[in-house]
């Protein structure tokens, strides 16, 4: 499933009056960085504003979860609520059972935070077996085999807000 | 337990004033349309009015649980509540462990869902090895070696209106 | 585990006052039907009398936990509440995954259901790798080489209703 | 991890102002009746009286989280609260998948009711795959190749209820 | 995944105004404390002092969400509130199956924990399948193969205390 993109989208969304969050870990950075360009390239190919993506980090990817409810509370506090948010981070199979449990209780996490933050949470985790793997899913293996998934999530940001966002009169 | 139909049903429940939701993914869209097409044929058949099948898209099977809760609060909030809803996805194991990871929280979170929407939430997702077993569950493997699981799902969202859903006295 | 009889109960338990719900899968209804009336028989022989067993049906196991909960709901309406539930379920292990994921999420759901409906709630699923294990645990594989397990969710129903049930002054 | 001991407190405790209960499932009786004395013991030699421990039972493993909370709450009702609790089962995998759905979501329903019962929730399950494993971590193998975990549950209890439990001035 | 450090962090955090808990089990006491000394001299050369770094102790992993929950209520309480928690402990595979469960819904109740308790607990899990995964992961292996993980939980602890702990003005 992960090995092929995502289709067309349904129809054309306008993300020009969107802001949306990215939140990032930083574990895996070369493969990180090339997925957090990829949604924000799709974003503004949707027209969302530069300036109204807003980009934070944390560590590693069991602190998403929780950076992402208190970035998503400060942007609201600071009178710039987000529309949707894309938590982001690369989990690579390990030696010790870490990303069996880490990779879990995140996905887990970020599911059911979208109720508390009451906006769409695009998931964005490599949950992958190799770093080959993931140097794929960010377009970046020396083939070019793959897509960038991050834009993927970039476009599934726009369609979220759009559809079942805050702004929605509903 | 999956290669076999539901069986018959346990009496005849009459579906015409039922208002029953669809909301599906899109990846592997092949698969879903003619899931889609089944669960709304069984649904027609048992009395349920074409123009009370309301049908709605989100990208990928992660985004169907935030989907529907939305999805079913703006068809409560126009007046126009659901008896029940029926998200569909296709999740196809592939290299990463992305299909284990999305499969199981998407799972939990349908389940989970129904107290919170207050309305039979059908369990409309594919979890497969192979794509061939995907095409086999919507009824159109060339060998048309399995029903169209899509049809127990709309006898499923008929009986569990009928029996469980808001409209029941109690 | 699941290859002894659960023991002598520790002490005799009187359900001539209780009042007792079954709700059922109908998937794989041979072993269902067998269950059933194992835990039946069973709940008879500690005294529980036959107007106070109260029978509902879903069509598959994932609908346990939901209909489960609404069938509670709706006999404490009718001035009939009940003392404990049985959802029983056959859960056979197919080619795709979908025998995982219900087990594992059905299971969690029934657990946590237990303080949402406040009443004890029996786990009367099967989760079997073969059909021929369903058969041996409902006590009607040709061998009879096990009891029927429906027997022993029909005492746990009794004991725990009598023990930590609505009606305990406590 | 489970072979070894847990090796020392960190400092002595005094259970003599506590109450504790064990509440303990019936299969594997032989097991379990060891695991429970091995905890009473350990308790009273750190001071806790034996007219303070207060012992019930529920018939299987799945029984507990539900046993638990009711048995805690009466203890409350009647004016003799417990500081902290102790369900003890010991579940063998057998030939279904019945072993695995019931360690699981046991084992998680009993880490959240800490927080429902506000108080300590030992974890006192043996989750084995033969039944030579469950004999000796109940300390009643020929060889006497393992202490009796119930021991180390008896002592965990204690510090427990001392550092963190109902009677902690905070 | 586990076998790298965290690398650069993004910028010099200041953690001269934060209080940091490190609660911890004391099995496999050895590893434990190299993991706890690594935490806190991290911590120290971040500029935190060394009496706003408070240790406290459990029995095992399995305590840890609980204990944790009381020790930050506990310092609230006292008028001393921590800006963020390390819970810290190290579980290896056994025989049984006690690894798999305790593993997992330890890591699930300290995911969950942070909005109960309103600030970052650092996910400071070992959850290895041999000792010497374990002993390599605090330093303390005699080829000296990998850094002290503990390092990274006390610098991820001030960089989320300052991101996103209690003190944060939103």
């Amino acid at each position: 499933m992960a090995v092929k993109g995502l289709g067309k989208i349904d129809q054309q969304y306008d993300g020009s009056n969107l802001r949306i969050g990215i939140i990032h870990a930083r574990w895996n950075s070369v493969i990180i960085d090339a997925l957090v360009k990829g949604a924000i390239k799709r974003m503004q190919s949707l027209g969302v504003k530069e300036e109204n993506i807003i980009v934070e980090t944390v560590p590693g990817s069991y602190e998403l979860p929780w950076g992402t409810k208190r970035f998503v509370d400060r942007q609201k506090k600071e009178g710039k609520p987000l529309d949707a948010v894309i938590p982001i981070g690369v989990l690579i199979k390990g030696s010790t059972m870490h990303f069996e449990y880490i990779s879990e209780s995140t996905t887990h996490a970020l599911m059911n935070l979208q109720e508390k933050v009451n906006l769409p949470v695009i998931f964005g985790l490599l949950t992958c077996l190799t770093e080959e793997q993931a140097f794929a899913r960010a377009g970046i293996d020396e083939a070019k085999s793959m897509h960038n998934h991050g834009e993927d999530w970039g476009a599934c940001a726009v369609e979220m807000s759009v559809k079942f966002g805050p702004q929605c009169p509903f």
